[in-house]
Parts: structure tokens; sequence; C-alpha cells
């Protein structure tokens, strides 16, 4: 298990420019743990992973180009599959379309996939998306330059799922009559949905849990991730947010001087003082993303998907948060917010907020790459509810991955490639979204088609129905369920 | 007018092993005239081009790799528009896919665009092929090695498509809302097709002329092609399929000594003597080509759409073999077909079957270099009808492509890729194919689904419906462009 990438699936990318500006690439999950310490604790309150999770760790050889013939050599290509529950005569294939991240993280965290199993007599299959965990194309030379990078793009996942799917069928006994259902949460929930569009011959269906296809230019407003963001908290409570928002202000003042730097340091106890506005400015970014990271993962029972954290920990934060604030006052409520964030198990000497720099983890660096090419998502915030004013530039956004990557940004392409809001001629996905999440944003929540369904869960965080059922689940998330079981056996019946 | 390209479009390559076989590269139609002479007359009963096909000639940046972003440079990309037609608030665009050929070609080969454009107020675009006619990626070097030639495919060419009308729509006035209908013959046709089915936000329907997107391994058994081309003749007479297929042996026997070569070698006018038994053995694949490329083209009306041909073309050659033949007196007669294929404008010095060698021209070397990738289509003849024996001998050929191009032939990828045959998610689609047509039997014949519709045309050559309305149209072709026009018709009534 590669634990740096644990707890960084996602992309964090702060460049410090010439004019001061800095801007991070959304990312579908927290940055980093942000925790320094000894050992890391689990949460007492968290049951473990079941033991019944067992799967064997396979490889294929994988094509390093579908899409051109120069480069013929191929990579191993790690894929986890479990047979258990698995009828060969006509039991389906489950395929769950691997982010960008470890694919054991993925496979352990996709607890709805295990549940439902039995009772299809399922076949599970988890693939690794290239460039991550143990997939690597050019082995430690993957992330060497533009050159090798260059094979790395959505494209390129979709075509080694239908590739792995191939051979799967090929050479399993009993598999190649197998309809395949794929799924996934959050980017693993837009290949999921990309591969039912763009290769519906391979997949009878996908469930896309948490995927915002559109969360991209002219379609969704820059602002509207964080706007629901701001939603989730003031949900608990508009005076948490207005707390919140004043937080960025009290900081610059206090932060002022070599004595303001030194009250917020030890406040928040960050592993690095601040030193400098340059520091509080990341500083304030930093939290800013804390509030998204909450949202995301506000789970109605304790969890630990990316940080150790109580049941509803929105809800948890906001009561350091309930009345007005200012001041060092308002200075240390908001520690204690960031205290339960980055030290819930009482593990942590400290808070690392300045992390592990943006290339220590391949996790985030394939993500940066990725958002540097074709996953462009704008993000901005007119500085209401829990943001400060934040623009979306994307010609600096642009020169930024040159210099990082040497390649620029096409903001197009994906709305293109993937057909965009015109989902007429989709069908058989489900788009599920939780409300609280702020990823909802670009997803897929009205009405499509009679084929292509969208299931919002109220009070649902992010992809929270394809975690693993939960005594603490709400009415909500076990309706989704039930809905998502129920259509897929529908696609099933109707496969030839 | 590239005049190589005008009669070349489609490859044809010729490769001697140590063991002294010889294979060709299956193609859309006749490697090339295959006339030496010294002007090209026309054929006087063909009517000329119609003088109001006018269009501008324009070029669209485009970018050389939509699949990676190493390689961030572009292209001209030409396309040729005509929107005199056109009615600028809601008109539709009609879109060729271009083949792989100069686009002029194909823009005046396409007469049913033409014809039908003023009745739908409709602008007509035909876009350029990547690495044919003008629209070469890196120049004059655009075929120098493996490494140039690597964005050579269907999937960058269905990508330059995209962007070319995603441009249009956002620069010319008017056009943002206009649906756009595919239209493509041959290999432009599978293009077509690929377009809908993997693009169906672009284009809301596809006419896919004579589109063999089932030529493929495992869907199409490799005889038959060639089973079709020789039924064609059959209807005429099956005297004449035994006399050709006759013929082979008797070129054998004949020509085992140099009387005998000499013999043939001034019968059939050939600008190259025959010289030893390895030529007789190219003569019978050149003779077997042109039994194909006549029923390719058997038109009703004399036209010059690869050759210079009469109405009828087969029937007219069987003319020559309706008694049974042998020895010389078979050898005169296929002779005569052989300079009704070549020669009946009269303007032949003689026959060219050498040709021109493999690499004269852009054109082969593209359709053979997408063979050797994609495009690998098996071909193969049981020795019956007007053929001899020939094996499909994959590794035999991706040994070839290794050889030619260093790259090797991936025979699953387009079944994967484009859904091979299960259409059941594709919409808006006609595949129209013609009885007499050797490419209808990797075509859509057969039912799939009501918006995926086949239409066998009685008496039909290659995409015979594309070509502009003539007198001598038969009934069948008649109905079959009512029946496409009033299907397109539907598609854009129910486009919102």
């Amino acid at each position: 298990m590669n634990c740096v990438l644990f707890f960084s699936v996602g992309a964090f990318l702060v460049v410090a420019h010439e004019d001061k500006i800095l801007r991070s690439i959304p990312r579908f999950s927290p940055h980093r743990s942000r925790v320094r310490s000894t050992e890391v604790n689990r949460n007492p309150n968290v049951a473990p992973l079941k033991s019944d999770y067992t799967y064997r760790t396979l490889y294929f050889d994988q094509k390093i180009d579908h899409f051109g013939f120069a480069q013929d050599k191929t990579f191993k290509n790690r894929y986890l599959l479990a047979d258990q529950f698995w009828n060969r005569n006509g039991g389906p294939i489950f395929f769950y379309t691997g982010n960008e991240g470890d694919i054991e993280w993925f496979c352990k965290n996709t607890g709805f996939m295990w549940d439902i199993a039995p009772q299809f007599n399922a076949m599970l299959v988890f693939a690794e998306h290239r460039y991550y965990g143990k997939s690597m194309p050019f082995g430690s030379d993957s992330y060497k330059n533009s050159s090798v990078l260059n094979f790395l793009s959505s494209e390129q996942a979709l075509a080694d799922f239908t590739e792995l799917i191939s051979f799967i069928k090929a050479t399993i006994p009993g598999a190649s009559k197998s309809p395949v259902v794929a799924f996934g949460g959050s980017y693993g929930g837009m290949l999921s949905a990309w591969f039912r569009i763009k290769y519906p011959n391979i997949v009878v269906g996908s469930l896309a849990a948490s995927a915002p296809i559109w969360q991209f230019k002219d379609i969704t407003p820059c602002n509207a991730f964080n706007d629901v963001a701001s939603a989730t908290w003031a949900r608990v409570s508009e005076t948490c947010v207005s707390n919140a928002n004043k937080g960025y202000s009290t900081l610059e003042e206090v932060g002022a001087n070599a004595a303001g730097l030194k009250f917020i340091s030890s406040t928040f106890h960050l592993c690095d003082p601040l030193t400098s506005m340059a520091d509080v400015k990341s500083f304030k970014s930093f939290l800013s993303d804390m509030y998204v990271d909450f949202a995301e993962v506000d789970y109605p029972y304790p969890a630990s998907f990316l940080a150790d954290l109580p049941a509803w920990p929105v809800k948890e934060a906001c009561k350091s948060l309930l009345s007005p604030l200012s001041g060092k006052p308002l200075l240390e409520a908001l520690a204690k917010v960031t205290n339960l964030y980055f030290n819930y198990t009482g593990a942590a000497k400290c808070v690392d907020w300045k992390g592990e720099g943006s290339t220590a983890s391949l996790g985030y660096l394939g993500w940066n790459y990725q958002s540097c090419t074709e996953m462009v998502m704008p993000m901005c915030s007119n500085g209401t509810g829990m943001f400060y004013n934040m623009d979306w530039d994307f010609q600096a956004f642009s020169d930024d991955c040159f210099k990082q990557f040497g390649v620029r940004p096409r903001q197009d392409w994906v709305k293109h490639q993937y057909w965009g809001t015109d989902l007429s001629a989709a069908s058989n996905i489900i788009f599920s979204n939780g409300d609280l999440d702020p990823w909802s944003s670009g997803g897929v929540t009205e009405y499509i088609s009679e084929s292509v369904v969208s299931i919002l869960i109220k009070e649902g965080a992010h992809h929270l129905d394809l975690r693993a059922s939960n005594q603490g689940d709400t009415s909500y998330v076990r309706e989704a369920r039930t809905r998502e079981i129920n259509i897929i056996k529908e696609w099933l019946e109707l496969t030839p």
C-alpha cells in the first residue's frame, strides 16, 4: 500500500507567480494528511475494513499507446480480481474504473461493490489507472518529462479498460458472455460514465458516483463548486460561514506583524511557522481547501476516507464557530476546526500546512498533469460564503502548466470528446451525487432521459453511495443504493 | 488537382517474399490508372462534372495530436465549403468525412450532397483527411518514417472533424445552431458511421455509404469479399466466371516458356513484358484485382469514377467470355476485358501492369500505413469464382508492415474502438450498400434497430447512391436516395 497516495489522491499545486497569485488546481480530495506524526493512529470509532475483501493482484500487458503505432511497447497494468462470488454461468463482471491513485485504496473504499457482489453473483475487477499506483508505463521514469507523460490521459485509460476487459473475457473460462457493469467515483466516476459513452460495446451500463463531468468551461460557472461547499456549511449555521469568511481578513490583520505571525503559527500548531504575508496568503488557501474537504467528506458516521473524522464533521467543526467572533478569538476557533480535521486522532505533533511539496508524490503530480492537459476545471470564488475572492485566470494557469510540464491545457477538448451536456445519445448511466458534495456542482443532477438517470442523495457527501453500508447510513443513501441496484438489475436483464 | 491520387485512392502493395508469396493490401478502389498515355482522354459518354460545384478552399489549424500533449503543433487541414444553398437561420451543415485521398476528388464525386443541398438549404463542407491531399501534418516530410506517421489514424481524423465543426460553428455567424449531418462513402463512410458512434454530440446522424465497418477479423470471413465480386460477374454469366478462373492456370501453362511469356505480353499490350514465372504470378494478381475493380464500379451508366468505362461494365466485359474457352483464345478474350478496363477511351499505349511502384503516391502509401495499423481487413479466396486460391496469413502481413513502416498491425483494435457488431447503443446511422459491390461483404446489411438503418441497393455498385443523379440511374438507387432524404429530414426535424 502506498501510504502517500493513500492520503493524497488528487492534487494540489501552489505556484508563486511574480505577482504573487496563488492558485490551486482543483482536486477531488484533500491534498495530503498534513500531519507530521510518529505514527498514524486509526480513528477508534471507525470500523476496520472488512476482512473478506480478498482479491488476487494481477497484471496485464497493456499497450503504452493505444492511439499511435510508433510506440509499440507495453507496460504492466495492475488490476485486482475477486471471483469468489462469481457465477461462471452468466454472472456479471463489476468493473471499477480506477482513479488518480493506488487501486488498492479504491478497492477497499468501494464497499458497495463488495456488498452487492454476492446477490449479483458478480466477479469484481478493480483496474488501476495508468501512471498511478503500480501501473507505471515507464517504471520510475514515468514522470521524467512531457515526452513520457504523453500517454497519461483519460482516453488512454478508457482504452486500457477496454483491452483489459477484452482480455479477461477471452481468457477466463465462462467470462466471455458475462455482461460488464462499470463503477466509479469522482474522477473514476467520470471515467465510468465516459466508458459507457464511448464504449457501450464493452460495458452495459455505468454507475458514475459524484462524477463532475460538467465541471468544465462554459458548462458550469467557476464559482459553483465553492458555492456548494459554502452551502454545506451554511446548513449547519450561517454564523459558521460568516466567521470562516471573516477569518481571512483577520488572518491578514493579525499576521501583519511578527508577533501576529507567531500567534497564528502557535495557535494553529503549524509545523512551519508563518514568516511573511505571502505565507499568510498560502495559509488562507490552505484553510479554504480544508473547508472544501470538510464538505466533501461530510459523512453521517465516523470515517477515515481522507482524514480520520467523526460523524457529520462539518456539524462538529461548526460547533466552534456558532457565535459571531473576531480577532484572535476567531483565529483560536478556526484553529479548533483545523485541529479537528488534521488531528482528530490526536496523533499529530503539528499541522503540516506546507505539506510535502507538489512533486513529492506521483499521485499529486499525475493529477496536476491531467489538470494541465484535458482536465481543466475552472474554479473561482466571488468572496462570499466560506471563501475569499479568487479569480479564474486561464492564461496564468496555462503558463504555469507550461512551466511545470512543458504542455498547454486544452480546455474545450473534454467537452468535445465526451459530449458535454448533449447526452441525448447516451444510455444506461446512473449519475449519483450528494447534495453536500462540492463536486455535485459539476455533476449531472438534472433529468436527461429514461436511461440516463440522475440520483441526488440528500445529505450525501462525496460518493457516499459507493461506500460500504454502515449502521450510520441515512435513509436517503439506502434508498439511492436500492434504486441503483434495481437499475443495474434491469440492465443485466435486458442484456441478451 | 492531384492527378495521381485521382486515380489511386486506396492502396496496392505487392511484396515479394523469400517464398515468392504475393499479397495485396485490401483497398477500396483500383490501384492506379495502369495506363501510360500521352494524354488522358475523357470518356466521351460521361457527362462532365456539374459546373455549379463551386466552393471555397479553406484551411484550419488542426492539432497534430489530439490524444497527447507533448506534440502541441498544428498543421493546415484543408476543407472545402459551399454556402450558396445555406439558410443561415437554421439550415443544416452537410459534412463529408474525407477519405484516403485528395478531398477535391471526393467533393466532385459526391454529387448526391450537391443534388440535395438546395432542398435542405444546407451548407456543404468537405473535410480532407489528414496525411492526404494537401493536409500534411509535417509537410513533405509527413511520410518520412513511423515517427511522423504516428498521427495518421481514424481516431485522429474523427477528432479533426470534431474540431473543424466546432470551429465552423463558433466562427460562422448563424452556424452555431446548425445541425450537422455526416456523409461518407467507402472508408469515408466508415468514418461517417464511426463519427456518429463516437461523437453524437457533433453530428445528428450519418449516411455511411458502402462502409465495410465489419470487414475485420472474426466478423466477416476473409473470402466473403471475393465471393461477392464473383457473384457480381456470375449474375451476367457463370461461363464468364469459369473462363476467368481458368485463365490463371492457362496463364501459368502458356507462360511456362519464353515464347508464351512473349505471347501474353503482346496479347495484353503490357508496357513491361513478363519475363519470369514470378511475373506471371504478379500478373495473375493484377487480373484478379481488376475483376474486383470491375465489380466495384459496375454502374448503370458510363462513368469515370476510377476508370473510364461504359454503362454496366461487368456485362460489357463478360461479352468476351460468354462461351467456354481455353488456351491462347482464352487469354485473348481476357486481354479484351483488360483492354476494356484500362483503355476504353483508346488513349493507352500499353497496359502498365507493374504500375508506378507502391511508394510513388502518398495516397497508396497512406492507405498502406493505415492497413498496417488499424485497418487490417483480412482477405482470402478459396480458389472458386473469379479468383485463385489466396490465403490470409496475418503473421506474414504483420512482418511486411514492420519491414515497410516499422509498425505492427493491431487487428482487434478497430473492433473494440468502434463497437464491432454491437451497434445496439448506436443511433441515426444509415448504412447503404450495393449488392454488386464487393465491399458490401463487410457492410452492415442486416436489421440493427429503428434508428440504425440498413439499405441494400439492388444492382448497386460502390456507393452508387452518393453519386450525382443520372438519367441512367436504376429505380433502386432512386428509391434508396428518397429513403435517405426522408430519414435525414426526420433527424433534422427531431433536432431541438
